[in-house]
Formats: structure tokens, C-alpha cells, sequence
């Protein structure tokens, strides 16, 4: 495909959806990226930069002229021109802005005033609203007058003379009621508004709780200045899993399309923290080395206690993390859920317990070795379980995202404990 | 609130959303829930129902007459009632069914015909159609006729005379054009379609990806049977995110509000499997029993090594599964990503090793040891980097959810990798 072929190259990307060349262009190495974009620079409309990843997008933009990048985003939604600029360089924003019309930069520039992560980043400017006192007659008129409209909407929002949003009419109970008919008669209950402050990972939330599909958003005098819309909260709540999910495994954000280097500097960190507090296993494991020597069979049982906490440890914490996200886990029952889990680590500790304990009293024949490390595993599932939970709890107390970092401290205790709770015992019972 | 004061209780909630009324029961402990039921019965509707989770769902309905239960269904739309009926037992569905009118009963009934999971489970029955030669006019004097519409829809589905869906106008497109349009000309672009038994997860993914608000689905005739809305692919995303994570950390389904006993049911088999891993690791370790005899701090080093490796697998693994449910990782590029982890592993290996050889050689004086547990710490990584990539993959190629399970396996590899070449290089080296 890369000889040079312009026109066969548009016949075969022109068909495709912007999210597909998206894809494509994240799919492939970068040297044939960069060829790729120097053939087909013309092609590369606002779609397919709002839909590419945030690593690449840039590079695509700094290989575009400043025509080509005009002709790409003027044709977008002030949202995702928002989402399209918030992360470039200052240079390259600059350059963004310059080529929207005017009444659109003014939006985007409005929008970035709005902390990082706020339902004002998220939402279009572009809003269909009526008079709360227009009938529905009305509001079809003036929606066929050839006034702007955006690509997609699905209710009329009706404003007060403050343009206060106090209600809005989907687009079916317009289109089904009678011309006549007041739009205030024909407004859902599930009405609610946002302010453009609130946090996007609350949005999403209250979007996907109650069932929304497009949410008016007001300023701090409670006049209507945007929209949501259900596509963008499902955007925003796919990126919260992907966030909790690599934090969870330790893993900064980071794309497929990364290279070696970025993804290192991702991840070393905390692999860093890791050895730090294995370093911190290994110095319990230190205290007992006489007891060791004395028993070898220790060395080989020891990491059976301190694995099996770790897994039950990350159980109790991923349904912790996941409960926390999906705001389950509240104050107002988290001493139940902690009851819970304690609960279940002490009733697995003591049917594990009781495996392990007899499978070692046969291989190694002898009952006091089976019974500590019986009761170590009792002793490392019930902190697991406890550790579990306090850990995400705590942070997000003190309002750290629960997600970081709380695995290497929930698998520290359960190395500190399993090793302590096992070579102790075996050093009071056996030697 | 639980003092017996029925009106009480309607007033507090009567006010509140069936998603905050459905939360509510969740959060409370088993008893006070059957109190609060008990009192309040005639209050739980079809909504509420809906919002549950699984595990409470059947609880409650088997508490509600059948009346209760005839009366909470019958406003739902189809697709709800699916979800509802789809886990309940045999007599409890059959008393819902029972509850419903003819039509909605056959639709549901049908419903229940397709795979679990299937598009055909997730889409509701009812459609606003027209045939494709009509104007917009014609098609929103229908939609005024009062003929029975959805509480929500976003599209008006054009169909040709075999019942086959050509195209689809937005609403907003419909309220902005003018009456002699004909619906034909004010398509959308982005019109596609759903069979019947494809994967909810894709059905989800393709919303996301191509932001779709509503989308026909088809049966092997080609003949539209319904249609998939934005916010049930939502919550189908959610729920995959869910299972993604929740597997990931080795826990089966399952809520909060589930009992000890479902929990220890769903925990118990992944610390089962966990123990047989650990037990292979332990023998790994008893190979070694002399050289640990010989020179004790061996044992003191050793989980370093193979905990480095366990959190390095488990990032390489995160991120693969993650790329995986979200179709950024494919065929086509899976040797590069390959590739790039194997850069990662080694680059993070080496930095790694550098650091805990240089303790090591510091902290115990020798030289010989460091070298020993630098080296096998650069090979723990390369591997754990690897089996985070491989393993995942080769579920899914053979069908396996990538997710379930693989962190049992990576975490085997690693800990034997780690314990096999560090006992194994120290015997070499050390005696």
C-alpha cells in the first residue's frame, strides 16, 4: 500500500469511519505512520484527531500544515475541540484556537478556564433551547427556521428569562404531542442539571445511575452554558475502568502505542516502590535466619503463608477499589463490608488452613510444622481481609485515588505478616 | 424510621429515584431489609426491581405477592423485563411472565430464545418504523396519532416492505426538516445494524467506538426485531469492566451486598488453584534445600526475586487484557506489543538489578552473591514481561475469557522463573 499511491490510498481509507483510521494509525509501527501521513496529510479531518489516542495525537498535529489543521477542526463540536486542545503544547493550542471562528474559540476558551476533569470540559456549548413558555408548535418552528443546530440532540431544554434551565422535553414527546400543547406540560421527571465545576467521574456515574442522555450544565448563577451528552459519559466512565484497572495493577497511564522508553517510565516507579518493600519482607525474613538453619523446611513453606495473603489481599482490595468507584462503599455501610471481609478471610484462612496444614504434616510427617503453619495462614488471611479494605478506605479518606498504590501497601502487610506470623510461630513451637 | 409507620416510610420514599430506593436496599443489613419490604411492599415497582442487583433481586421478589409482583412489571419495557426474568428461578419467571400482557409476554418470551448475552437479550422489542418512501411528515403525523411509543427513542427506523431496516433519521433531523422531506433524504451516515446473537460486549464496544445512541438489531431474515439503546450498552460496558477487574484479582461474580458464604463460594477456588501454584513453587525451593542450608541468606533474598517478578507480570498482564477487551490489541499487531513488553522487561530488568545487586553486594559484603541476584532478577523480569503478553493471548485464543485465570498462571511463572534461577545460579556460582 505504501508506494507512493495517493489515489489508491483514498479509495481505501475514504470508506473507512474516523474511529477505524484511528485505529489503524495506532495499529501500525511509526515509521510507517509518519509515511503514511505524508501521503495522505489532506485526509486527516477532526474526527479522526478526536478519536486518535492522546500520545499520538500530537505528533499527528505537528505533522500537519496550519491549513490542514484549520480545514480539521472546524468542522467539531466545542467539546471535542476542548478535549482536542487541553493537552497540547501551549504553541500548538495556540495554532487550534486560531483557526476556529470566532464565537467558537470564545466557547473553548471558556471551557479551559474550567478545572481539568469538570463536567466544563466535557460539555458542548451548543445547547437547543426554548422559553419555558413556548407551546409545541412553537419550539418545531423555530427548530425548522434553519437556525444552527447541533449534529446531535435529544431534548429541547426549556430556559426561564435568567436562562435558568428548568426543565427540558425529549424529542419524541415533542414530536408525538400536539402542537398546542405547553412544552412545560410535556417535561421529564428525571430532570437534573450539572455544574460546570462537577467532577466528569461523578457525571458519568449520575448518567449511567439514573439513566441520562443529555444533562443541561449551569455556572456558578445557575444559567444554563452547556450540555452533556451520554456519548462523552461513557467515554469518561470507559476511561475511569482503564484507570482503576492500571492502577490497580501498578501500571501509570499508558497506551499500546507507547514506546519502550515512555512505558518504562510508566512503570519503573513502582516497581521501585516494590523493592523497597520487599526489601522490607526480607529484613523480617532476616530476624530469623537462625531458625532457618536450624529447620530448612521453613524456607521452602514460607512463601506458600505469604502468597496466599497477597491473592487474598488483592481480592478483598479489587472489590474494595471497584466498590469505592461505583460509590457502593459509603460511609454509612462500610463497618458492614469490613465485617464481611473479615469474616471471609477467617472462614478461607480456616479451610485453607486446614489443607495446607495436613497436606505438610504428610509430606514432612510432622504435626507441630503442620500446625504453625496452619495457624500462620489463619492468622495472614484474616489480616489480608482486613488489610483489604482498611487500605482503600484510608485513602480515600485522606482523598487519594484508592486505586494507587493500594496494592504494594495491602501486599506489604500480607508479606510482613505471612513471613513474621510463620517463622515466629516456628520459632516459639518448634525450636 | 422502622417503627411500624407505613406513612412515614411513603413519605420519605416516594420522593427518591428507584436507582437511589434500589441502592438503599442494598446498603441496609438482611433484616432490616425484610422489615423495610414487609411495610413498604406495594411501594416496590417494576424500576426498582430493575436497579437491583442480581443476588437481592430474587429476595425480593419471592417477598412480594403476586399482585405486587404483576402490578411492579407490567409499565416495564421489554428489554427490562428480560433482565429480570432472565436469572430468576423457573416458578419465580413464571410468575412474572404471567403478569404480563399478551404482546410484551410473546416479546419476552422470544427474548429468552436467544444466547445469554446476545444482542437479542439486551434490545427492547419496541421500535418506532416507517417505511422508507415516507415524508417527514407523514411520519410525524403517526407519531401524534397516539399509536403506543417507547418512553425513549432517538431514531425513527426506516424499513423496506420485507420489514428490513435501510436507514435511520435522528429525531432532531425529523423536528428540523420540513414536512415534504422525505425520510429517505435525511439518513444518517453512521446507520448500522445488530444481529440478534452477537456479543453484547462487541454490541457495547461498537457504541462506544462509532458513538451510537440507538441501533436496530436483525434476525437471520434480515427483519427488524428491535432495537439496542445508548444507556443498556452502557451498563453492559460497565458490567464487563467489572467482570474484567474482578476476575483479574482472582474473585468470581459477585456484590456487596452478597452473604459470607456466597462470597467464601466465589474466593474460595482462586486461593484453591493459588495454593496448587505456590505448592509448585515450594518444590522448586526444596530442590534447593542445600545450597539454602549452605548459605542461609538465600532465603532471606529469594521472594525479592520473585516478588519483582510477580508485580512486573501483573503489569505486563493489566495492560494486555485491558488491550485486549478493548480490540487494541488484534492479530495484527500482537508481535509488536510482544516485542515492546520484552524491550520493557529487560530495560526494567537491568535498572532493577542494578539497584538490589549494589544492595546486595553492600548489605552482604560479597560481590559473587550480588551478581547472582542481579542476574536473575533481569531474568525473572524478561520472563514475567513475556508470560504477562503470552498468557493472556493464548486464552483468548483458545477461547478462554483472557482475564480469568491468567494471573494464577503469570504469577506461577514468575515465581518459579524467579526461585529456579536464583537458587539455581547461586548453587552454580556460590558453592
Amino acid at each position: 500500500v505504501e508506494a507512493d499511491d495517493v489515489a489508491r490510498l483514498d479509495a481505501l481509507l475514504d470508506p473507512l469511519h474516523p474511529a477505524d483510521i484511528a485505529d489503524l494509525l495506532e495499529q501500525i509501527g511509526p515509521g510507517q505512520r509518519r509515511d503514511l501521513l505524508a501521503l495522505w496529510k489532506g485526509g486527516v479531518d477532526g474526527d479522526i484527531l478526536s478519536e486518535l489516542d492522546e500520545s499520538l495525537r500530537e505528533e499527528v498535529i505537528e505533522g500537519l500544515g496550519p491549513g490542514e489543521l484549520a480545514e480539521a477542526v472546524r468542522e467539531l463540536e466545542t467539546d471535542d475541540v476542548v478535549d482536542l486542545v487541553e493537552d497540547l503544547a501551549p504553541e500548538a493550542q495556540e495554532a487550534v484556537l486560531g483557526a476556529l471562528a470566532a464565537a467558537d474559540r470564545v466557547a473553548v476558551e471558556k471551557a479551559l478556564t474550567y478545572p481539568e476533569y469538570s463536567a466544563g470540559r466535557l460539555m458542548q456549548s451548543e445547547v437547543v433551547r426554548a422559553p419555558s413558555h413556548w407551546t409545541v408548535g412553537e419550539a418545531i418552528d423555530f427548530l425548522r427556521s434553519g437556525v444552527p443546530l447541533p449534529d446531535q440532540f435529544y431534548h429541547v431544554v426549556l430556559i426561564d428569562p435568567r436562562l435558568k434551565p428548568v426543565g427540558y422535553a425529549t424529542l419524541g414527546r415533542l414530536l408525538s404531542s400536539r402542537r398546542e400543547t405547553p412544552l412545560r406540560d410535556i417535561t421529564e421527571d428525571s430532570f437534573r442539571t450539572f455544574h460546570v465545576e462537577d467532577e466528569q467521574g461523578d457525571v458519568a456515574r449520575t448518567f449511567e445511575k439514573y439513566h441520562l442522555i443529555s444533562v443541561p450544565v449551569v455556572d456558578d448563577d445557575d444559567r444554563l452554558v452547556g450540555v452533556v451528552t451520554i456519548d462523552d459519559a461513557m467515554t469518561v466512565l470507559d476511561e475511569e475502568h482503564e484507570e482503576d484497572i492500571l492502577r490497580l495493577a501498578g501500571v501509570g497511564e499508558g497506551a499500546l502505542s507507547d514506546s519502550v522508553i515512555d512505558t518504562v517510565r510508566g512503570r519503573l516507579p513502582w516497581l521501585v516502590v516494590n523493592l523497597g518493600t520487599a526489601g522490607l519482607a526480607a529484613l523480617v525474613i532476616s530476624r530469623f535466619t537462625g531458625t532457618i538453619q536450624a529447620l530448612v523446611a521453613l524456607a521452602t513453606l514460607m512463601p506458600i503463608v505469604a502468597s496466599m495473603g497477597g491473592n487474598a489481599g488483592t481480592q478483598s482490595l479489587t472489590v474494595a477499589v471497584r466498590a469505592l468507584a461505583t460509590r457502593d462503599l459509603t460511609r454509612s455501610n462500610a463497618w458492614r463490608v469490613i465485617r464481611r471481609e473479615a469474616a471471609v478471610g477467617l472462614v478461607n484462612g480456616l479451610v485453607l488452613a486446614l489443607a495446607l496444614g495436613g497436606m505438610t504434616m504428610l509430606l514432612f510427617g510432622s504435626v507441630p510444622l503442620g500446625l504453625v503453619i496452619a495457624s500462620a495462614l489463619v492468622v495472614n488471611l484474616f489480616a489480608a481481609a482486613l488489610a483489604g479494605v482498611f487500605v482503600p478506605l484510608l485513602m480515600e479518606r485522606i482523598g487519594v485515588d484508592p486505586a494507587l498504590a493500594s496494592g504494594t501497601f495491602v501486599t506489604t502487610v500480607t508479606d510482613v505478616v505471612g513471613f513474621f506470623a510463620f517463622l515466629g510461630l516456628a520459632t516459639v513451637v518448634l525450636l
